[in-house]
C-alpha cells in the first residue's frame, strides 16, 4: 500500500476512500459526520486547532471505531477562526511543535474511544504550505517521525510533503481528490479559480474512476502524470458530500475495487 | 513508592522534590524554570489549556531531559486568562476528555524532545475540584486510564482523587506543599487565607523536615494527620519560589533522605 | 416603554420580539439569522466571547440595518467551547471589564455595518448569574452605565439584573420568554427539567399571546405573577425558531399590537 | 501637531513620547507598565488580541489616566501565541473588522478606567504590513474612520499607512523609534539583522536627538530622509526599555523639547 511496489493483484484492487470529520467545535457542527462514516474507509479527525475539541474528537474517535472505519490525526494551523485555511507565518520549529502537539491529543482522546490513530494528513493551509515549502515539510515529517514512526503521512503525490517523508522514513499513503481540479505541476487549483471544485457527485466519481483505473492525475488541460493511488479524498464539509462520496463508492466498485482502509484499524 | 507498602529501607529514604514549570506561553514566562530545574526531581509541565503552548512544551522536556528531571503532564482548565485557577463548570465527560488530550499532547512533545511523560497531576482549579468532588476525581482518573495504565497519579492524601485513582487501579503519589498550610480535613487553606501560604524559606523547609521525619501532614490547629509521602511540591510562579525549592532540598539531604523522581525517567 | 409608566394607550400597544443573532464563529453556523432579521425586531448580537467574531459582527450589524432590526450587545462569559452556557468563576472585576470589552467591541463593528448598538442583554450563564447574584448584577450594570449610560438593558422582570440595573440609574427593558417554562419564583425553568423548553410553535405562541394579554408570567403551576412585558424572547437556534417567531408574530398582531423595537433603531 | 503645517513655534517645539503598555495576559505581565507611565505621554495599549485582556486594559487605562498619559488603541493581529508579530493571512474585511473590534473594546475598557482614547496605532506584523500593503493600510484606515474619524493614526512617515490614512482624511501622527535602524527606504531593519535594534540607552537618546533636531530619519548608510516627526517610540517590552525612555526624554529635554501628548487626553 505504501511506499514499496504494489506486486500482488489483490493489494492492487484495494483502494481507500477518506474524508475530514471532527471538525465541529463546542456547539457548532460542520458536515454530516454520521452519514460519511457509513461511506469512507478512513477519517482525517480534527485536533482542536482548526477544529474539534476534545469532546469532539473522543465522540468521533468512537463512532468511527463503531463503524470500523480508521482515524488518522489531522493537524492544522491554531486559527479556529479561519478554520485552517489562512497561512500563519510560523517557524519550522512551531510547525514541528504543533503537529506533534495535535496528533498525540488525539491518540489521547482516541483512546478514549476505544480506537487509535493509524495515519497523519495534514490540513488545509499547512497542507498546502507542506507541499510548497521543503521546510514546512520537513518539519511535518519530524513531527510524524517522533511521535510514532509507524504512522503513515497522506500525501499529495509528487510534491514537497511526499519527498520530506520518504525522506524521513515515513511510509506515505498517496492521495487524490475527487472534487477538486488539478494544475498542470500536479497541485490543487486554487478554490478561487472557475472549475476548481467539481459539484457534481456523477462527474466527480466518473473522474475519480478514470483516474484509478488509469493510475495518473489529469489536470485541467488533460494532461495525465502518472502517480500511485492509495486513497480517494472527499471533503465533507460541502453540501454534495455525502451524496459525492456515495457516488465515489459506487464508481471504484464498479471499477472492480475493493474499499479499504490503508492501514489496520 | 506508590500505592504498595515500602518495605525497604534503601526504598523508605527517598523522596521526590516537585514543581510545576513550563507555564509560559507565547512570548511570556513564569517563574524561574531553568533555576529550578536544577532544583527539583519531577517537574510537572503545563499542557497548554492553563499554560504551556507547544514550543514551551517540547523546550521543557528536552531541558527537564538534559538534567535529569521526570516530568509529568500537568492538565487544568482551558482557561489560560485565569491560569486554570477559575473553576469552569464542565461535565465530567468534558472534564475527561481535556485531560486525556493534554496527556496526550504533553506525551508527543515530550517526544520531540527525547523525553517521556512518566506521571500526571492536576492543576489549580481541577485539582481542587478532583479533591472535592468524586466525579471529576473519576473523571480524572478515567483519563489517565485510558491514555496510560501505568501513569500515576500524584495526589494529595485522603481527598477524592486519592480515592478515585486508586478505585481505578491507578498508582498514586501522595504530596505535600512545601509552602501551604493545611486545614484540619487535610486539605489546603484558601490563599485568600491569612497564613495559607509560607513565603519564608527556612521555614518553608523545617516544616517540611518535620512533615517527612513524622509522616504526618501538620494542621494549621498543629494537628498531626499520618500520611505516607513520596514527594514534596514547591510553588514555582513565586518570587521565592527557588529559595525555597533550595532550602527544602538541603532540608531532606540533612534528614537524611536522597532525592529521586518517584518514576524511572 | 422602559422604567417609567406607560401612559399612553399608543405605547401600551406596541412590543418588541427579539432574538439572539450573529453567534456563528468563523466557518460556524448557527440558526437561521436571515429568516429571523425578517420576523424579529430587536436582534442580541454576540460580540466574540461566547460565539460570533469580528466579520460575522460587522455582516450582522449590516444585515439588521437594511432589514430596520435594531441590535444589542449579547455579552458572555469568553468561552466558545461551552458557548457560554458554562458558568466560570470569575470575579465581579472580570466580569464587569469582559461586559464592557464586548459592549464596546460591537459598537465598532455596528459602526463599521452603518448601524448602531441600542441595547444589552447578557448571554447564557452570564445572564442567569446576573439573576441570580446581586454582585454580578452590579458588574453588569455598572460595565453598561460607563460605556454607555442610555443603553437599556434587557432583563427578566423581578430578578437581581433589574434590581441593578434600577439602582444603577438605567433603563430597563423587561423580557418574557416565548419558549421556556417559568418556575413559581419566576425563573427560567432548567433545561433538564421536562416540559422547560416548548417545542411546538402554535403552543409557544398562544402562551405568548396570553402573557400579553394578561400582562403576566404563568408559571409551570398554573400562577400568574403581573409583570410589565416590553419584549418578548424567541431562540434563534432551535430547529423550530423561524417557525416560532412566525407564530408569535402573528399571535401578537392579532392581538392588537403592533411590533417594533424599544429602541428608536 | 498633525497632517497640517506647523506655524506656530511653540507647537514645533512640542513633542510625544510614546510606548506599547498593557501587553501582559491573565497571569502573565511583560515590560515595567508603572515605570514607563511615568516617562512617557502617550501609551499604546494592546486589546486582546495579541496581548492584554479586558481588566488589564481597565487597569492600563486608569493608571494612565492617573499619571496624565494618553493612550491609543493598539490592534494586532489574533495571535497570543506568536504576539501578534507572525502575519496571519487575512483578507482586508477581516482585518477592518478586527481592527474595529480592538478599537471599540479599549475604548469601553477606558471608560471603566475614567480614560478614553485618543489615537490609534498598529501593532507587530499588522503594522509592518500596513506599511507595505496598500490594501492592508486601507482596510486600517476605514476600521478607524468608522469608529472615530476624530483619532489621528500613528504612522511611520512614507510609508502605505500614511498615504492610505491621509486618502481617508484621517490626522496622522508620524513616529520614529529611539531603538530601532532604518534602511535606506525609511522601513525599519529587520530584527534578525545585526545592529537592527540598539540595545544602549545612550546611543538610543543621542540619536533620537540628532534626528529630531535635523528633521530626519537617518538610515544605516548616514542617509537623512526627511520627515516631519510628531512622536518617538521606545520599546516597553525590552530589558532596557525603562532606561531607554529616561535617556530619551533628557535628551529631547536638553534639545529644548517639551514633552506633551499629541492629543488632549
Amino acid at each position: 500500500m505504501m511506499d514499496e511496489g504494489r506486486t500482488h493483484k489483490a493489494d492492487l484492487m484495494r483502494i481507500d476512500l477518506n474524508a475530514d470529520l471532527g471538525e465541529g467545535y463546542g456547539p457548532y457542527t460542520l458536515g454530516d459526520d454520521a452519514a460519511l462514516l457509513d461511506l469512507v474507509t478512513s477519517a482525517n479527525v480534527a485536533c482542536g486547532f482548526h477544529g474539534g475539541d476534545p469532546s469532539i474528537m473522543v465522540v468521533t474517535a468512537s463512532a468511527a471505531r463503531a463503524r470500523g472505519v480508521a482515524i488518522g490525526a489531522h493537524p492544522g494551523f491554531q486559527d479556529l477562526r479561519g478554520f485552517g485555511r489562512r497561512v500563519i507565518a510560523e517557524s519550522a520549529g512551531e510547525i514541528e511543535a504543533g503537529v506533534a502537539y495535535q496528533i498525540g491529543a488525539l491518540q489521547a482522546c482516541a483512546a478514549l474511544g476505544h480506537h487509535r490513530v493509524t495515519h497523519v494528513k495534514a490540513h488545509g493551509a499547512l497542507a498546502n504550505l507542506s507541499n510548497a515549502d521543503a521546510d514546512v515539510a520537513k518539519a511535518l515529517a519530524r513531527a510524524v517521525l517522533a511521535v510514532d514512526r509507524t504512522l503513515p503521512l497522506v500525501v499529495m503525490p509528487g510534491l514537497a510533503a511526499e519527498r520530506a517523508a520518504l525522506d524521513a522514513g515515513l511510509a506515505v499513503v498517496r492521495e487524490i481528490y475527487a472534487d477538486r481540479a488539478y494544475e498542470e505541476d500536479g497541485q490543487l487549483c486554487a478554490r478561487s479559480r472557475p472549475g476548481a471544485v467539481i459539484h457534481d457527485a456523477a462527474e466527480a466519481a466518473a473522474r475519480v474512476r478514470r483516474m484509478v483505473e488509469e493510475g495518473a492525475v489529469i489536470t485541467l488541460a488533460g494532461r495525465r502524470i502518472a502517480v500511485s493511488i492509495d486513497t480517494i479524498c472527499v471533503h465533507g464539509d460541502t453540501p454534495q458530500a455525502v451524496e459525492t462520496a456515495r457516488a465515489v463508492r459506487l464508481a471504484l466498485g464498479e471499477a472492480g475495487f475493493e474499499l479499504a482502509a490503508f492501514a489496520a484499524a
